[in-house]
């Protein structure tokens, strides 16, 4: 049987601890990869991977395109703002269009939760989401899974805080279900304007003040907030947010002394980070990124092989 | 000789039927080719393919560029809205600094109708139009006839009906020379004012309603609406251009039995076909997609052939 | 000893002759490369090249697109109009995340004088300067000397004068420095107001006449007026400029018989050049563009080596 019997990687969700595992594992290789000079690997030679993106993500199309390209894939890159979609075409039409082409990997983000589940339904390739609306972005779940791994030296009986806006993010919803299903204690701090209704579900403690949540953690992980919520109702302002829950050296010291901080970018600094504390030592937010793309390069690789074998069967 | 003796791929117009048919019976193997995991051949390596588009078309260019990745070669995408051109640069300048950086195949759509041919004029590589204003859009064509083909048996002796806004697609205009050289009874309907002046001499029937030219085709092929001239005054409007030359079960019926229906792409759902034609069996529009790829694979790869005797004489 | 003992190349400020000469004697091999049919070589395989381009520059990026990705490298394009930094990060937060992507060649354009080499302070990679501001853009410096040379036999020795808006240009500034360096003759020409302050430190000539300056010259580099500045107060008006400053017939006929005409493109035909003297027999402005391929390859070799040899130490 496969070490990762999945045919899409659509969420956390999904996925059992052992197959978390396999990414994990298998990215660390590619992370080693990564740090030579030679960086090329054969595991997607000859396969064709489209990213398609109905949103901007410079980052993490980046970081696909890169992962697929070292991994010797042929890459392009479609983003969905100049296309044919403006056309009126419906999202199931883009998919159809694009999987007549036979590509192997599909790397979609949409700004509608489920839309990428909707639409690897309609092809035959391989699609991973890359970030749904407020549902899922597993990758980042994985990377975040990964950068705590080779810290702590396990991915489970942590205690994490999760801290920000958990009701419109994404990241901070795999990141809930990744660090339950590997059985750490996971807290969630914010605002209460800004928790999800049906937080309990999840299985994670609920703080609305820093001091309480972070104390005694061992992973302190910070949620970007948009702006656009900040001059709405939800919360008061920048600074009254900065004061209250933005990430501070005192409010660090809370937490355990070898604690790490994690930001999955792009960072406000001076708003819900303090600019120190985004470079201090205990900062691991550039490693995310490089693991992004080793835990990206696992788990195209680990679809591709199930293709493989499903195509020779 | 060559079995296709051109510099350059600018239309139907300078291509006899064995040329055609050069085209569609290599791009069988590539079509083989994309249905296989590895999809990688050797065609193009070592060589450059610019792909210039002054008109945004998502498809087309995806389509040039995955053939152009899977056969091995560099390919480049300049998309013309954000270059140099809006510095005042002119067409012959841009082709002429390209042509300096010694592409080998240069795939360009332009707006205006011949903008391709002159510019192939200007430089040293091969010249793929890939759509020039209302002149041609070869490639269009020969997977049409490719996936005519591959349903009927034959590319011959075919009744054809074109079918909507042919005054001002470069679609028809290729497709009615295509399937004229290779010996097709080619119909065009539409209404009066979306018929070119000149008709007449592309040797084919023209009828204005649906239910007389549908009789007895083998195949029906429709165009796309562009809505901005359905807001002008050349038909009266969305709803009555559907009910006089949308494509429906009803009148699909009045076609033969085994009638196949094709569109270009991308479709205008309920406008000129209802949805429920576009998806039924007799529907090949996915697979005009993917022959797509098939047929830019196998007229680079024959280009390019000529290409290197020509470099090596 | 490296043969170009750099890890960026940020300017030619910092560039021996020795150096320059090693990049246009590999540019050499190169532009032969580029001339035959199968244009790859593996100098960069294995490696991560991006480009990120805070500037617009269609033909720039292409060269160095086209470069990497014929020496084997995975080429990446960042243009920042769509990207993080619009959500308002900072230019070292993107620096830092790009690093952390582990890039071999990083090429960067940015609108600020001396941005390229604040970033290069703060990645592992190398960084090639694409233009920063009215600072330096090197890469065209030398592809403009290798047209020389191939045109002259030499690049030492002879009388250059470089006519335009020379106080906002780049390409000035690295061309008076390259071609200082090399021991020549450099002149430049320009109305006072496009004349910068401290001009005297370059050790050029200096000329606000036309008639003046070309006497005797062996090659007439010509520059892109930017049309906001003939709309300010700095130069009356295009019309005006042509008469005094536009490269003419007549003016041209002032320079040695032999003499060549180079411009950095894209052109304003009739505003600083009158087109018959671009399309002429003495322009060699179609093979700056073949030699900025050349050149761009050259010193992203030459910057590789580099990268190999200190990580095998």
């Amino acid at each position: 049987m496969s070490a990762f019997p999945h045919r899409h990687l659509l969420g956390i969700h999904d996925l059992s601890p052992f197959d978390i595992r396999a990414v994990l594992d298998l990215a660390e290789d590619y992370a080693r990869l990564n740090q030579s000079h030679d960086k090329h690997a054969d595991a997607l030679r000859g396969l064709t991977q489209i990213n398609l993106f109905f949103e901007n993500s410079t980052r993490t199309q980046a970081s696909f395109e890169i992962a697929g390209k070292r991994l010797g894939a042929d890459v392009m890159n479609m983003s969905v703002g100049t296309s044919s979609v403006r056309k009126g075409e419906t999202l199931i039409d883009t998919a159809a269009t694009l999987n007549a082409m036979r590509p192997d990997l599909l790397v979609v983000r949409h700004h509608n939760s489920g839309a990428v589940a909707l639409l690897s339904e309609k092809v035959n390739c391989a699609v991973l989401n890359a970030g749904d609306g407020r549902h899922e972005h597993p990758t980042q779940a994985l990377l975040d899974a990964l950068t705590i791994r080779r810290h702590k030296g396990r991915i489970q009986k942590l205690t994490i805080a999760i801290c920000g806006d958990i009701a419109n993010s994404r990241v901070a919803r795999s990141n809930m279900l990744c660090l339950g299903k590997m059985e750490n204690r996971v807290r969630v701090i914010a605002p209460p304007t800004l928790l999800p209704a049906g937080i309990d579900r999840f299985g994670v403690e609920v703080f609305t003040e820093m001091e309480e949540g972070l104390k005694d953690c061992d992973v302190v992980m910070m949620l970007r907030i948009q702006n656009e919520r900040l001059e709405g109702q939800a919360v008061p302002s920048t600074r009254e947010y900065f004061h209250r829950y933005g990430l501070t050296e005192d409010k660090l010291a809370l937490a355990r002394p070898d604690a790490i901080v994690m930001h999955p970018g792009p960072m406000n600094r001076g708003v819900e980070i303090d600019p120190a504390v985004a470079d201090c030592e205990r900062s691991v937010i550039r490693e995310q990124v490089e693991m992004g793309v080793a835990v990206r390069m696992a788990a195209m690789d680990l679809l591709a092989r199930n293709l493989r074998a499903e195509r020779m069967a």
